[in-house]
């Protein structure tokens, strides 16, 4: 499909498939023949039961998720999960937290409201994930940020804890971009917005052995083990989100790319169209990307003006070229180019070939 | 404009006004030439942010929210600000709850986890709002829901407490149904899935003066203090929620009903159709509401066949008229109509033709 749409790099909210869009569209007044839009239907109705379990089903065969594993469709963003996550897991006791940017900080100080949380290493002002970890063989978890969307930091192997303690991924940014390891696993979450669909959705993959230590501050709408017993519908979920997010999940099961299909050709896709950027960046003398190769991310890239009084007119004029929302973090400064799955390889090459077009204008 | 469409008598998620359901297919694709769908938006660019700042400043003129509270646009649900509510007002002391229904006691109960609850009168299996109520001086906060979307029980004056104690009330189900005398409220919630918009989204109207009392055990993403210095945008809010509930409020501003305007036009119809509904149930020998007169409600109407067996063929027949969900909560059995604000006339009258008709052939 030829779409005359700009393309928006933001790093969330963020581009979704526009043959999503259009479905969404036109199922807006009437989803299949029930005379409702999704937003109108009751959640206890047997038509969004419909919806809720083909989306928890095709999600469970996307990333392969073992049955040991709960699918929990959470109400709110990744910010609440970094409190709701310790009130299930931490157990008043300890929690060690591996710092590789904004996102991993903002866990480690949520966290301190109900444990003791230790920085087990820290990448400070540096940009490669540190190797020596200071790991307490009685934490009741180890969190890290499998893609810092901030810093543009990817794990591209999760760690292989050898204490017995779980790993929790908050993996927000990148989630449904590739495959996850589950045997390295204990609870996964992350936030819609970015992969998935609308705002105001978290999705949560916890170990069945992890469910029933929330504490007694848990709200119940917030305890996992409640939500799990319910299958998501202890109270109202977020209908209309779920029902978008089902929609991507299908987007994605069909996706050809490559010879591949499915999850294997979104990460295909994402793994080309990251090489296509980075090495568009490293080529040039006026932009520059400083994440180490080891863990730059497939999905947010972040890169400077070397000179930055340029900056304004880059913005001013990528967006006249078509190409949106790549001011970086205000933290960061610079630009930031997300290129999450529903971003084709097409919005990629436009935006190198924008960067050089600029470049060769002002460089 | 006439509608194909059946009539929706869902209790929440329920029925939207048809004119915002159509005007957010048409922009699905480019919200008014910015190239993205609202989902697709950064919520901190300047078309959310317009989004944003028009969807609060028409809520305030509807509702005439006095300076001196803060509008927040919070993610979740009415279930989770039943504990959201404690951890920023109790501070750990008393909270009184007055309970009319099934979701007061649940108020109660999650505020337990944080705070001294008291009951302070109790409905019971009653049908009508009891008189006396236990106060105490030193509690943080008077707790009611104005109206119980199970049980049908509305407050159609708010209670005066003389003794400076601020009061809360749940106003989920009735949100912009009618006035609210803020003169007499401290904190007003509401989730958004009866009359606002999609649910994952929790308006909180909260008196400047009960900022900052937050436990410190409560998330960043829920303290109410953190919310309004943001402008409920400390983390993501929900955007895709707020963009809808900001059609209706313009909605809202711009209906007509007899010979008023906005939302008194809103409270008329509304007691036009309540008054149409209530009439034809207590004419009735087949069906009945056991509510007391004095505080039937507005929005949720329940009401029971006095032989329970025609219910299977009452709502199978409701369906092939048009006319959707109106089997009623499993605690309470029976029907209920919900009879929110985008519920035309029209629909409150095609119920009631099908009751009469319905019980002209089994009654």
């Amino acid at each position: 499909m030829t779409s005359s749409r700009p393309f928006n790099f933001a790093p969330g909210p963020a581009t979704l498939p526009e043959p999503v869009l259009r479905q969404v569209a036109a199922e807006m007044l009437d989803w299949q023949g029930s005379g409702m839009s999704v937003m109108e239907m009751s959640h206890r109705g047997k038509e969004f039961g419909a919806i809720l379990e083909r989306a928890e089903t095709d999600l469970r065969e996307l990333l392969a998720v073992p049955g040991n594993f709960r699918i929990l469709f959470m109400q709110g963003g990744g910010l609440g999960e970094n409190a709701v996550v310790p009130l299930n897991l931490s157990r008043g006791g300890k929690i060690d937290v591996v710092v590789t940017g904004s996102w991993s900080r903002k866990s480690a100080a949520e966290g301190r409201r109900y444990a003791d949380v230790q920085i087990a290493a820290d990448i400070g002002k540096g940009y490669a994930i540190p190797g020596d970890w200071a790991l307490r063989d009685d934490a009741a978890y180890v969190h890290i940020c499998t893609n810092e969307t901030i810093d543009g930091v990817e794990f591209h192997d999760l760690p292989l804890l050898t204490n017995g303690v779980p790993l929790v991924i908050d993996c927000s940014s990148h989630l449904l971009s590739r495959p996850i390891d589950w045997s390295r696993v204990g609870l996964a979450f992350g936030g819609a917005q970015k992969n998935i669909g609308p705002a105001g959705m978290t999705l949560v993959f916890v170990r069945d052995d992890l469910l029933g230590h929330a504490l007694d501050i848990c709200p119940s709408a917030f305890n996992y083990e409640t939500v799990a017993a319910n299958h998501s519908m202890y109270n109202t979920p977020p209908t209309f989100a779920i029902y978008v997010a089902g929609l991507v999940f299908q987007w994605v099961k069909a996706l050809e790319y490559a010879g591949k299909r499915g999850l294997a050709a979104v990460e295909q896709r994402n793994i080309d169209k990251a090489a296509l950027l980075y090495g568009a960046l490293d080529a040039s003398g006026l932009y520059e990307n400083r994440v180490d190769s080891s863990c730059r991310s497939r999905m947010n890239v972040p890169f400077l003006l070397r000179d930055d009084k340029l900056n304004e007119s880059f913005l001013t004029q990528a967006k006249a070229a078509g190409l949106l929302s790549l001011k970086g973090h205000k933290s960061v400064g610079g630009m930031r180019a997300s290129i999450y799955n529903a971003m084709p390889l097409e919005g990629v090459q436009a935006l190198v070939s924008f960067l050089k077009d600029f470049e060769s204008r002002h460089g």
